[in-house]
């Protein structure tokens, strides 16, 4: 029978001042998804990996499931997900899964395998997951590298450029944050200066990234959509920002709702000093952590 | 006595989904100013052009008198201003006289002329004429081309790229719109939702902008932050994008804060076609109008 396993990347989203809109393909952690071609029709479901007890293996419950079947329907598939990613990280985990899953039930019945046709349902995985269909996980986790969605019905997404020579420092507490409580914290209105803060703001990421330059890269990670009202669910930012600009980082930044924190750098060096000291400062202030190095990566269109 | 002459050109500005950070310089029509040293201490002021019986002579009332004593201090000045440019219009007249000018002041008196030092200055002559300070008209009649205002105090203006080839058809009814009231009409709080998704127009807006793709750009050139609550002051725009999408134009959208309207395109035959058809779909509505067909420009830093 047909086997095929098919790796999506962590991903930043939230990128600075682009909530809902700007996402970044990490070099890792991956989640892996082997679909198999099973005789007898219906989906079944395996997890493996650091984080596969974390995933509800009723195949009605799980989003990677939920993927695969919208690209397989009713044909017998078999999924072993290979859980790297821890879930509730910020990191994209729901969105790496089904990514994967969805590639790999298209590959192992050698349907098409395009953005249009799987971004829909990519989408409607992470509704499922997170609540609202944002694509700002799933977007990059497919297509890998820096990528703004543009359009969210039909999905619209756009890979931007970005420096081949930055890294991401990125460092996750061990402090779950629920995606689903962080966007029910959001008002329903905002300040108009606000939104036309962080308008200003993306214009200056957009074209920092597009010039390399880093400076006013860090200086324009800034967000006043989501920002200011998440904050208290991030008790252990305070001390993870003062150690990474302590260690050279120009900001430092959250990914999605949290927790994971990352900050950009020109020097993989900097990067592990950066990341070092602020696994160093949460132990003394009580929080475990987890550390990532890494440049911007590819997607799972890109794993073959 | 040394005189000098500078040209600031009209400017299209809270482009699309950019509010109070986008503008782009149109080759026409243009303020002058001529700036001529006077022994005397002290500014004096003239005024020609068509529209030079609509601005203050007295300097203390004249945002371009404002910006030149900003420059030369006590130094005897004698600025004529040549207003070509509509009050009024949406289309950055008083920008165009404070950038001429600070300009031709500087010049005058063999000053520096930077764009970090003339910044601050018409910045802050925008905020006398428009009540606020936004630099959206300013920067690119003082820089040219495509502008993004990605910092206010203190200002970080940056070119972005916008396609040599493409074209403006710029139509301004005759229906005066006082900046100051279209800013105060404007509410404190706006839905996060519309912020969002003028954060996705606006990377959709660049992105496209920088591959040159019309379509795109002009599916991105909308705004949900000032748009929804300033149509009651144009009347006209119904009228005006019908026929203008009626002849080719592929998005219609408003400049500043009216009333001045514009579409882009890639030929200058279709924007010819377009101005004409609005401005004959307006002048059966009662609208008087004056219709401008133009390429990005250059700004007064160029003018030399």
């Amino acid at each position: 029978m047909k086997k095929v396993r098919v790796r999506a990347p962590a991903t930043l989203s939230n990128l600075g001042p682009g909530f809902d809109v700007l996402g970044l393909a990490l070099d890792g952690p991956y989640d892996a998804v082997e679909a198999e071609v099973r005789d007898q029709p219906g989906l079944s479901l395996a997890a493996a990996g650091p984080f596969g007890d974390r995933i509800p293996l009723d195949p009605a419950q799980n989003v990677a499931a939920y993927a695969a079947s919208r690209v397989v329907g009713d044909r017998g598939l078999h999924l072993r997900i290979e859980k790297q990613i821890p879930p509730g990280s910020g990191l994209g985990s729901s969105a790496a899964s089904s990514v994967a899953a969805a590639v790999a039930a298209a590959r192992a019945y050698g349907l098409p395998v395009t953005p249009e046709l799987l971004l829909p349902i990519v989408r409607d995985a992470e509704a499922l997951a997170a609540g609202s269909a944002h694509l700002d996980n799933v977007a990059p986790a497919l297509l890998g590298g820096f990528v703004g969605v543009v359009g969210q019905d039909p999905p619209e997404v756009r890979r931007l450029t970005f420096p081949e020579g930055w890294w991401l420092a990125v460092v996750l507490p061990a402090h779950p944050v629920a995606t689903k409580e962080a966007r029910a914290i959001l008002p329903d209105q905002i300040p108009r200066s606000d939104a036309v803060a962080n308008l200003r703001a993306l214009t200056g990421l957009l074209d920092a990234a597009a010039r390399a330059d880093l400076e006013a890269f860090a200086r324009h990670l800034v967000d006043r959509v989501a920002y200011p009202y998440r904050r208290p669910l991030w008790p252990f930012l305070p001390t993870a920002e003062a150690a990474a600009l302590g260690a050279g980082a120009l900001a430092w930044s959250i990914s999605g709702s949290g927790p994971a924190m990352f900050g950009p750098t020109d020097d993989p060096g900097r990067a592990r000093a950066i990341t070092q000291a602020v696994v160093e400062a949460l132990a003394s202030a009580g929080f475990g952590a987890t550390a990532y190095v890494s440049r911007v990566g590819t997607g799972a269109l890109d794993d073959r």
